[in-house]
């Protein structure tokens, strides 16, 4: 027997109606180019979302047809976010990081028939012009004026087509199934992939991210994304903050420190949202020139774990509180938030620091597990596995892309490559990626752990453990090691007498190498796809024992 | 083109499945019959509602029967919450107020197949037992040895069931859309109508009173329901309390003020939530023998609105923060929570009170209008209105009757019978109820305002205004009036008097009558239906001018 409740679908447009109706008066803010900053209402988004939709509609898009945005965070970018899934189209966010290989092979997979871009990001689109004939339009947001626009396809000015629609439109959207978004991510092999969300799971993504235990956006706050719109949805942000009625302040182009810090006094933020490397420059600013930023109320840290020394020094000597989130793209991004716990009230600073420095319990609507393969393990804080998800907001498989073992488990968990312990209360700790692990006998043995423990060694300015391969236990871990003072370098022995209190006799390394420096990826992060290159191309003086 | 996101149904179970997993060592505590406290954990719970569903199954119960409950808040209560729902069944709360005819009536109309019931409630069944001959398993939760059973059917002892029944249970629920609830409401004419809630619906639900800008509800609450588990589905409390992680505590069949302060003070009650009257009676229990509640950040109020000057007090002079919610068994029940919002932050005490004492704007997952039937009322706290609303967990039509234009308008918005009027900020603000509204040649007259303006007088205890038929305006207001001095009286020209300088002239009323009392409603409401009868039957004296 069905009950008998409405019908009614749970769309991206029912979220933008509800910020309408209720909280038309709060704003909606960016920095724009000319560092002015432009200040709108819901009620003003939601004319020009609807504008937007009719205008695409006019181009000729059609439910289900991908339109791409290459853009910073601003005001146009969230009027993409509502109007694409307005019209039943979906929103393809391309990363202005991405190579220009991988920008043309994602922009081609996805079929985008439009693209919205920045005109300072216009370049990107024309390095590659010759290889993404199939868009059809380009429609520039800004700075279309100054610059000389070399692009196949039909130009259009954002604030034109705006002009020209009309501010009445019925959003065709009747299953909440339908797809509303497309996101791609980087994998360590092959080709970029795509993940498909839908109406639905947003939808629901944004009423998790709204609960209490989560980001628990209210219509008191004022949210700052400094995550990038192309990042996973943004973490859900936009939606967030409409559905609660915060204010949402875009930073535009300007990520410097500096500007953020003037825009976190300025609108008196409460909760701001960003990547550790961010939020460690930004600290670095406060201390040189302070403002007063006590309106916050959650520093939101997510991508990658921030070190608890910052988290404390945040707290220690700034007055701020720092919420660790986890995710990724697969989770819509928002897999759990660290929370603190009715338990955690009474602790200490440094053992309420060690708790903040974890990622949290999984939200409502995500169920995690650790697990080896299909083995979970418990949640003793000791035990380790690779945290598997299931949810109504995770990904059930890549967008045109055969699932393998590698990303689903034969029960349907979906693999993340992350490798954690949690707590009995819940709460994860992750301490490492899957493919930086090293597997030494059928042990998994920590990079990231054997790496924090060795840099405590006074001679020893940065080190990065990577597997090596072993013709009798399949890896060994190799201890790739920046000394401090060159001349008088490091031993291995020296090496793993500092490893040897804190890990098992088969954790520590039986080989080293040292440099000058370890490479690194964009985001600062150690990359150890490069220098396993370097092992297998035979560039590092490996010292063994 | 769909996304591809994983596909999980909306459940009962799944609430419960997370509780058990991230805050399995958290409470449900129980008041018993004894006044000894019963403690659980979640983990408890998810193995007693497991048991619960197999016990259910093996006496026949299949999914989409209707399973009764009639009893107190308590834990076994709360099982049934889950268990029902979680082997198919729909769980329909009876309420222990009605009179024996209507408990027969919607037991029936029901269909209910087995009725859980607590021991001191039996009489009641026992009233109606030649009545209600289609039950076929009546299922004793407690006090079943210290009562004399007369019922048909089968009789358990519900602990017996438990301790026979197997502990793992895999929910058959794959369609959100099952019903999983049902209760009956009772008008102001003909039968109670039933409201049946699906998987979905009280899924969403939880997580819209989840929302921080609503309950809110976190791992740091503890709860205290004095709403009873038989009024709209307890407000959901049990639930998004589940959902949430918070501590769960039931007030047993103690509902005295004694009784509560002790469970508010003693359990440290972060959010209790109850009816006007309930919390009047603390007051008045709080100032003669005061205890500390300040573990209290919200005192819920809803069922009916709490006077502004009892908001005030609990403010002033307990320092407990008042939350109005507004909501009916047609929607889930919540519909509307006052949080407040960033402008009111810096009002004066006086202004604020008047905010708490609205019912708040819709929380995210209902749309609400005031209208005059499908004509909509703009938001400038003038215009009255009926609250029409549509959302996930509103019903679009009563169990097993056919839906009129009194229900549901032709645009599908439900009709609540509640009037309003709703601010610039969305805050709805209620003047009546339909039934209770005078229609005086076309023109609304608001007997609430009336009343309250009248009450003012020095010589008048009480007063109700009731329509009285007239045949040139249809409806014109008669003031029934309880004087403090019999003897002095009052004269309809000094009431009229009192009344001029608020109201337009049609508003004053032509007629009076002089009573000793006002019936009531078991609920401390007056009985306008009794006053009306009254009026028909020529048993009230009625003074003209």
């Amino acid at each position: 027997m069905h009950g008998l409740m409405m019908s009614m679908p749970m769309t991206i447009g029912s979220i933008l109606e509800h910020a309408q109706r209720v909280f038309g008066s709060k704003l909606v803010v960016t920095r724009q180019p000319d560092r002015s900053l432009h200040v709108m209402t819901y009620r003003d988004l939601h004319t020009r979302v609807k504008k937007l939709a009719n205008a695409l509609t006019a181009l000729g898009i059609q439910p289900g047809d991908r339109v791409g945005t290459l853009g910073w965070n601003h005001h146009q970018h969230v009027e993409a976010y509502f109007g694409i899934p307005e019209m039943g189209g979906i929103i393809h966010t391309l990363n202005i990081r991405l190579s220009s290989g991988q920008l043309a092979y994602i922009i081609n997979h996805a079929e985008d028939r439009a693209i919205l871009v920045d005109g300072s990001q216009i370049p990107l689109l024309e390095d590659i012009k010759d290889r993404i004939r199939g868009v059809e339009h380009f429609i520039i947001w800004s700075g279309a004026d100054q610059v000389a626009c070399n692009l196949p396809g039909t130009i259009h000015r954002y604030e034109d087509l705006l002009d020209e629609a009309d501010a009445s439109h019925e959003c065709p959207v009747r299953d909440e199934r339908a797809a509303m978004g497309l996101c791609y991510t980087s994998g360590t092999t092959g080709h970029p992939k795509g993940v498909l969300y839908s109406h639905r799971s947003m939808y629901l993504h944004t009423m998790g991210v709204n609960q209490a235990n989560a980001f628990g956006l209210t219509e008191r706050d004022n949210v700052l994304a400094v995550v990038p719109q192309f990042h996973a949805m943004c973490w859900g942000l936009p939606y967030g903050a409409a559905l609660a009625g915060a204010n949402l302040v875009m930073p535009g182009p300007f990520l410097d420190a500096a500007s953020l810090a003037e825009l976190l006094h300025d609108r008196r933020i409460t909760v701001a949202a960003g990547v550790p490397t961010i939020w460690n420059s930004l600290y670095h600013e406060l201390k040189r020139n302070p403002v007063d930023i006590s309106s916050i109320r959650a520093l939101i840290v997510g991508g990658s774990a921030m070190p608890r020394p910052l988290i404390k020094a945040y707290e220690q000597e700034l007055g701020v509180n720092v919420m660790h989130a986890w995710g990724m793209t697969e989770t819509s991004p928002i897999g759990s938030v660290c929370v603190p716990l009715s338990r955690h009230r009474d602790l200490d600073p440094e053992a309420a620091w060690d708790v903040k420095a974890r990622q949290g319990p999984p939200v409502a609507g995500v169920a995690l597990r650790i697990a080896r393969d299909e083995e979970e393990q418990p949640w003793d804080d000791r035990a380790t596995g690779e945290i598997q998800v299931k949810g109504h907001w995770v990904a059930s498989q890549y967008y045109r892309t055969e699932n393998v073992a590698e990303h689903f488990t034969s029960s349907g968990w979906f693999r993340t490559g992350d490798i954690a312990a949690i707590d009995p209360d819940g709460y994860v700790r992750i301490t490492d990626r899957t493919k930086d692990l090293i597997k030494s006998g059928g042990e998994w043995i920590s990079s990231v752990e054997l790496e924090n423990t060795l840099l405590s060694h006074a001679n020893i300015r940065e080190t990065a453990f990577v597997a090596l391969p072993h013709e009798n236990w399949g890896e060994r871990p190799l201890a790739v090691i920046v000394p401090h003072d060159r001349n008088e370098g490091i031993s291995l022995q020296e090496v793993r007498r500092h490893l040897a209190p804190k890990f098992p006799r088969f954790w520590l390394p039986d080989a080293m190498a040292l440099v000058s420096d370890i490479p690194k990826t964009s985001v600062g992060k150690f990359d150890k796809k490069v220098i396993r290159q370097q092992i297998l191309k035979g560039e590092l003086e490996i010292i063994r024992e």
